[in-house]
């Protein structure tokens, strides 16, 4: 299946909407997520929690989407955070010029180019609104952020573009109250926000969307002093350092030959790859790419996109990068308050290692990677512990007492289980609509449950039934969700 | 302990911070959640979704926050969601008309008294800035709703002030395609925004704040065929009817006596109270107070808030308004969309009953009435199922061995707990930090633990110790921790 199928899908399945759809006025680059996205997106934040935030002892926050306007005068973003942007001088259709450049030319346009050379390549190359055929206007820098003014007086705030400005200002509170030592890992999902020009493909660019960051803190002299890399030294990564050409290598392997340059952050892309292959993702469609100079945020000295493959080619998930001190010497000069603290018996300004993970796309990649077509069945094989339904429970057929046998078994479990009662329809049918959301596990209430107080369990992936006692049934099924496995 | 008192624990301890606190632009009303406030939030939306939306079967969405300008035409906010506010002629201090004269004159002030009317109060009680002593010029009227601007043309749009919206507007599609049945009610927990004039009392009154939103949808002709509720109706309910006088009477009477409307509100008021028996809060100090008709909402029918006692008084945690159908036929009017379903044989426009509970209220109230001081113990005496820290693991002493076999134990746990290892201080100093951020129980690795390979569960509050053998302590937490109780 490709994108639009599988938007088509999730669509009539309840797993997203367009917002205010209703509304003539609706905006594009706004999602909501139905039942079934948020039961989802839950599980995986959780395996997020899990595999990154607690194996890591991570010290994980919640900040304000709103943040003063200071904030951005020292993350750079007031300045800098724009895109180059061209208007019609007859129809005023707005567009972002480097992107209508590359479409029109095929060249890859740098969006740094600055307003007149892109002016120049609009005229050079003759390139008229797609809309009126009418000629362009100067190229003028849009800010991407969304600004907002806050009381009576109308003080300047605006939302974060990105949720790692709160991690950078709690974080001097915040080392010192949690006792913490370098280096230390901060981590924070929720919202961001970006004002795009024109957001596209429903999950890949919006203009609200969901990130789960992770900052860590370091002294930038003990990069490669890191216990913990030992563990995961043998862990095969795949990086694309130089275009499209893969190696697959270890960890260790990537250090010694300078592919990557330090033992901390080896250790960071491996265990950032084991949560992606937990959460089921198809790591041999994936890449740690290396980011050119001309690609890479200013402030980064050495970045990687993991990437992965879908129809829509490959699309980065999360941005790993070396951001240096950048961030908090930025915010200590602009805040005047010291940044430093103490690393044995010196003050150090922390550097910092991000991986700056974006959900909505990542669960988009997790059920693209997750569909299987077999026949007349369409199957998400999501793990069990991420699947949004992780319980069908149906009766054989609606009489004889077997519904009221079957809701019985429902409502004690549904309390401690995402649990869906069905009985509409054949059960194969049943079963199917079942498949098509990803639920691993199906419970049938038939003839013999009358008998021997026992029901069959029905496995998606294998389509066996295993018959267990309803007394031992939450035992089994807490067995079957909760294995995790890569 | 007090508010100010408890505040301060919370910022000592990392429940929370001020957000953006090392600007001197850092705004009021906005507060960040530290990594204990975030796990004590999440455990509380988690038994939210247990109690409330599993329990009921509810149909959970998570919406976007930025929503176009016809959402809040259709919604009456953009021109109703007003504040009267006055400015100081002489040195522009704002601030809220309706206030200010209620604390100058004691009386009670309807917010929706005539601009003209405050005016007259101002001048005829001789109200001056409590700042400069200058005059106040006249009352105007303040939208609390943030707007931005969306794309390069700059499209009107607004942060929600209430998370209903999005329920609103995504019930068109979403009873379809989850196949609902009247009644049947809608859920949603995030973020909303108003721009307070002068926000107050950090959690108490927040310009950007957790909403957990309840939309139960119904045929009003069937309010009282409503057959979940005969399950509930001897559960005690305590009513303030008139002011401050209390009548604790089963749902059942408050019915017949015509205190309660109808079944259906009868029924989602008693699982409210069950929710918040079971999230610890004191429910002898609570009350669903009836608003008068000078209070309520316009469009509500009937109203009662949901309020607890704590050091700040009487605080309203849970709104809970008979909406009737105002929300849908307001939306459909400016949508033209048809918002009616049917319901047997016929087409209707279900009317709404409305759950609005603050998160981060709640989340304060659970704490002051979970909070004992007993002698040198200060004692967070969360449900344990609630409690940020579930497990501490501590070595008696730091020689001997203790320390590896107790880190052995804490790597272990740490994936499937949230467990916090410590071995600085006596092991009465860590059992002391452990009881103030309401970690329920504590594993301590001692001398006989590397004989017989038994280490002991500490108790919070019994301060008893059980011996139980490393192989089992996985269980022997599990049925300790997820034990739910009123």
């Amino acid at each position: 299946m490709n994108y639009e199928q599988i938007i088509r899908l999730m669509l009539e399945r309840g797993f997203l909407l367009p917002s205010s759809e209703i509304y003539a006025d609706a905006l594009a680059g706004f999602w909501d997520y139905g039942p079934l996205g948020v039961a989802l997106k839950n599980k995986y934040v959780e395996l997020w929690r899990r595999y990154l935030v607690r194996r890591d002892n991570m010290v994980e926050i919640d900040g304000c989407q709103i943040m003063p306007k200071s904030v951005f005068v020292a993350s750079g973003h007031l300045a800098g955070f724009e895109d180059p942007i061209v208007s019609c001088t007859k129809c005023n259709l707005t567009l972002r010029a480097d992107r209508l450049i590359q479409e029109k030319t095929g060249k890859i346009i740098p969006e740094r180019l600055p307003n007149q050379e892109l002016d120049n390549l609009i005229s050079s190359n003759d390139i008229r609104c797609p809309n009126c055929g009418g000629n362009f206007g100067n190229v003028r820098r849009f800010n991407m952020m969304f600004k907002v003014n806050v009381g009576p007086s109308g003080e300047e705030a605006y939302l974060r573009p990105e949720t790692c400005q709160s991690i950078f200002v709690d974080f001097p509170r915040l080392f010192k109250v949690m006792r913490c030592k370098l280096p230390v890992a901060f981590a924070q999902y929720g919202k961001s926000f970006r004002n795009e020009i024109s957001p596209r493909q429903s999950l890949m660019r919006l203009r609200e969307f969901y990130q789960a960051e992770i900052e860590v803190f370091f002294n930038p002299d003990k990069a490669n002093e890191f216990e913990k890399f030992d563990a995961v030294k043998s862990e095969v990564l795949r990086l694309a350092l130089d275009g499209e050409k893969l190696e697959e290598i270890t960890a260790a392997e990537a250090l010694e030959k300078g592919y990557l340059p330090n033992k901390l952050i080896a250790y960071y892309l491996v265990i950032l790859k084991q949560f992606y292959q937990y959460a089921g993702l198809d790591v041999k469609r994936s890449r740690f790419r290396k980011l050119g100079d001309d690609e890479k945020a200013f402030y980064a000295s050495s970045a990687f996109d993991f990437e992965v493959e879908t129809s829509l080619g490959w699309i980065e998930l999360v941005a790993c990068n070396h951001r240096g001190d950048y961030d908090l010497s930025g915010h200590s000069k602009v805040s005047k308050k010291d940044m430093t603290v103490l690393d044995g018996d010196r003050d150090v300004l922390p550097n910092v290692f991000e991986l700056s993970m974006g959900v909505d796309r990542s669960i988009y990649a997790i059920i693209e990677h997750s569909l299987v077509v077999d026949g007349e069945r369409t199957v998400l094989r999501f793990k069990p512990y991420l699947a949004p339904i992780q319980v069908g429970v149906f009766p054989l057929v609606t009489r004889d007492g077997l519904p009221e046998a079957a809701k019985q078994i429902y409502s004690k479990i549904k309390l401690n289980f995402e649990a869906f009662y069905d009985e509409s329809g054949s059960i194969g049918r049943r079963y199917r609509r079942m498949d098509e959301i990803g639920t691993p596990f199906c419970i049938t209430v038939d003839y013999q449950t009358l008998e021997d107080n026992t029901v069959t369990i029905r496995d998606r992936d294998t389509m066996k039934q295993d018959r267990v006692k309803i007394s031992e049934l939450e035992q089994a099924l807490q067995r079957r969700l909760f294995t995790y496995s890569p």
